[in-house]
């Protein structure tokens, strides 16, 4: 997971790395893209890859394109607008350092520029087909219908009790949609078969749930240093939470319920080697940042 | 130019009729993407594309998904932080409407949206490679290097004095950009030779800066029931434009010159009917809304 977290950070700070664009806002965009992170989404992707036995050249530009969108949309999440977070990653956000006006631009920026950067992946040698294909999740799964969606719905769910339904439309678009096109994406790329991309679809989507559940968990019993974040966020906005609804006990064996479905899918899917995808589900609920 | 208008109007009506959307996004979304405007960007996708020969049918989703990027940039530019307007084609702005939180969302949600519609090229006809060469040049003149640089330059320049090439700079991208790529697209669509694309370039760059030297010059003169949005903003907030930098008389001569540039690249570039870009071209300065 390191190794792959550093190349997909390189490749990051080359891409970002170009005199065409305007050096205020390339600062901004640099700032937050790598400001680290767990990089959990390009190693997604890349992992995919491996499971195939595939080469991982082709998914670094996807990995990179993720994460430049998971950071756009941590960008305008933090402005005043909307979560008006002053912190993030142990660094003050992109608004707090560059202004309001500058963090609205390098998030969209970040998000335009992500699109370009998946489309190289056919000079990595993916045909234009899968990738077309690709451009297209992508823009469904972050899109009005996924991620932005998500964040809708999550932000008019402030201050009101929220269903178990209502609660988990919100994490399923918020959280799991990214996290299921990176395991599509590098699915795709790898030539899956239909079957096998509607089972690291199931796969994804556990486990992208319960990274929301172990979020909302953290966010009670999470120590700040390690997160670089305040904690109890959540229950000073009123936001309806896992743990707030069905509480801290019935959260945790959720969560073993999740990861038990996500390993199910991927030993039905048939894959050449499960071992990293499966280690990065433990990993999602043994985290503690 | 109304026709064309009027079914891009109708196809984008249909595209954001989709109850898998949250419905107060939805809402916004359409707000701002219904409003009328001029479509001019649609229409100069769908007027290359017959100056071919060709249908426009595979025109229609690059047509839609480029007034997306359009108004996408017009919802985060009008919000508080950037210019801080209130009224736009003689309407409240979308934060007035829809608050500020929501107009960033419906921004972000526009701006993906606008990269799956591209996608569905694919289905009208177009073939995939030709698709995926569009989204490539769509990130790329919206994304830092292009658009969204421009208006990073352009909010860096406001209270300063500007030298005429900085002023170039943010006009070439704050507004050339999409038109280019407007005109690019239809002729990527069309199966047009490299030369002709160059040659179209060239016919775009000129209109892109003739149509934001007449905005300037409208800031000025123009009236403000047809415009729908005050005049004199530009004064009011000390941007560099062409009529304080150089003058009206100057201005317009400059303006007429360039629309004769675009007229002559386009002559060169051999098409098969160029009266549609003639006119739009001559459109752009007689234009007062």
């Amino acid at each position: 997971m390191k190794t792959k977290a550093d190349l997909v950070g390189k490749r990051l700070a080359d891409l970002i790395e170009t005199p065409e664009i305007p050096e205020t806002l390339r600062q901004a965009m640099a700032y937050s893209l790598l400001a680290g992170g767990k990089r959990l989404r390009p190693v997604l992707v890349l992992a995919t890859l491996e499971a195939f036995g595939k080469s991982i050249d082709a998914g670094i530009p996807v990995a990179c394109a993720v994460e430049m969108v998971h950071t756009y949309s941590l960008i305008h999440d933090d402005l005043p607008a909307m979560d008006n977070d002053d912190f993030r990653r142990g660094k003050p956000t992109n608004h707090k350092v560059y202004g309001e006006a500058t963090a609205i631009l390098a998030g969209d920026a970040l998000l335009t520029y992500a699109f370009e950067t998946v489309c190289s992946a056919e000079e990595a040698g993916a045909p234009s087909g899968r990738v077309l294909r690709i451009v297209r999740e992508l823009a469904s799964y972050a899109g009005p219908r996924g991620m932005v969606g998500g964040q809708s719905a999550d932000m008019e769910g402030e201050d009101i009790p929220l269903t178990p339904e209502q609660l988990r439309y919100i994490h399923q678009h918020k959280t799991a949609d990214l996290l299921v096109f990176c395991v599509r994406a590098g699915a795709i790329l790898a030539g899956a078969s239909e079957r096998q991309l509607s089972l690291l679809t199931r796969y994804a989507n556990n486990i992208g749930l319960a990274f929301q559940i172990q979020d909302d968990i953290l966010d009670v019993t999470g120590d700040e240093t390690k997160m670089g974040k305040p904690v109890g966020s959540d229950e000073k906005r009123k936001k309806s939470t896992y743990p707030a609804l069905i509480g801290m006990e019935k959260s945790r064996s959720l969560l073993k319920q999740l990861i038990e479905e996500a390993n199910l899918a991927l030993v039905e899917a048939a894959l050449e080697d499960n071992s990293i995808l499966r280690a990065l589900a433990a990993f999602i609920i043994e985290r503690d940042y």
